[in-house]
């Protein structure tokens, strides 16, 4: 390991999450919310409109950096495996980094909106990319993939 | 807005990314490179074997973030409009974070060997999730998408 392990990396909030109400179940992939980006990066945006999807990178600002490695599984019930964070999309990780790909409904100007976006009202949002990724020109989908036994459970729904 | 957008976000870096020479052609999506994690997150990687692909956020530790939320369309050859950052994946961004999908192909420890990662040798990585997210033990995978038209066109790959 090089020195990079240690280095302090710094960002700035690029716009915040904003929602109908703060009560609202931000699990509901249902539910639109906007996006309100910083006036100077209104530009930023511009083109974004001809994707139908997003990826919205944020900053869980509510949740405490994991001190632990190791998610001890929440479910009582049954013998079960304690799961690295990593393995897990759980909150609570040594950067807490939120990742959701959602369905863009619409821009204005500085504020996107947006559906399926699982942050709560007032979240700070680090970046936004389109989605998917490309190679040449080829969209890169991945539709063959392996998971957990544990995953397609549905009462791991919140790991 | 509220004061969020102005607030300093301070992250640390979980480990470095490692390739076998620092001259390989990162965007060759077929080469092999190691994600080494910090010793006392190993446990953190508890599981994530029996995910094929993940997700791999990085800090873009080379690029300068960007000062201006256009970027003009390189292609000086046709018309085109210039575009803004967050409607392209170039890595000068307000903050300039990599996001890949790579193929898992084993962990030894503390150490991930994945492939196609497009981060060069050293680069800071901030964050590692399972593919793809679920929502009620359904995987979500869209394969569902709109793309812009310039996307698809091979002489714009590094966009």
């Amino acid at each position: 390991m090089g020195k990079g392990d240690l280095e302090r990396i710094e960002m700035k909030s690029i716009g915040l999450v904003s929602r109908t109400s703060p009560d609202e179940d931000v699990k509901d992939k249902s539910l639109v919310s906007r996006i309100v980006l910083r006036k100077d990066l209104t530009k930023a945006l511009d083109g974004i409109e001809d994707f139908s999807h997003i990826l919205v990178i944020y900053w869980l600002h509510n949740v405490k950096g994991a001190e632990k490695p190791i998610l001890h599984h929440p479910s009582q019930k049954r013998e079960s495996q304690p799961l690295g964070i990593f393995a897990t999309r759980a909150p609570i990780r040594p950067n807490p980094i939120g990742l959701t790909l959602v369905e863009l409904v619409s821009r204005d100007e500085n504020v996107l909106v947006v559906r399926g976006l699982d942050a709560v009202d007032g979240t700070p949002v680090l970046d936004i990319k389109p989605y998917p990724d490309w190679e040449q020109g080829r969209p890169i989908i991945v539709t063959d993939f392996k998971v957990p036994k544990w995953l397609t459970r549905t009462d791991d729904q919140h790991l």
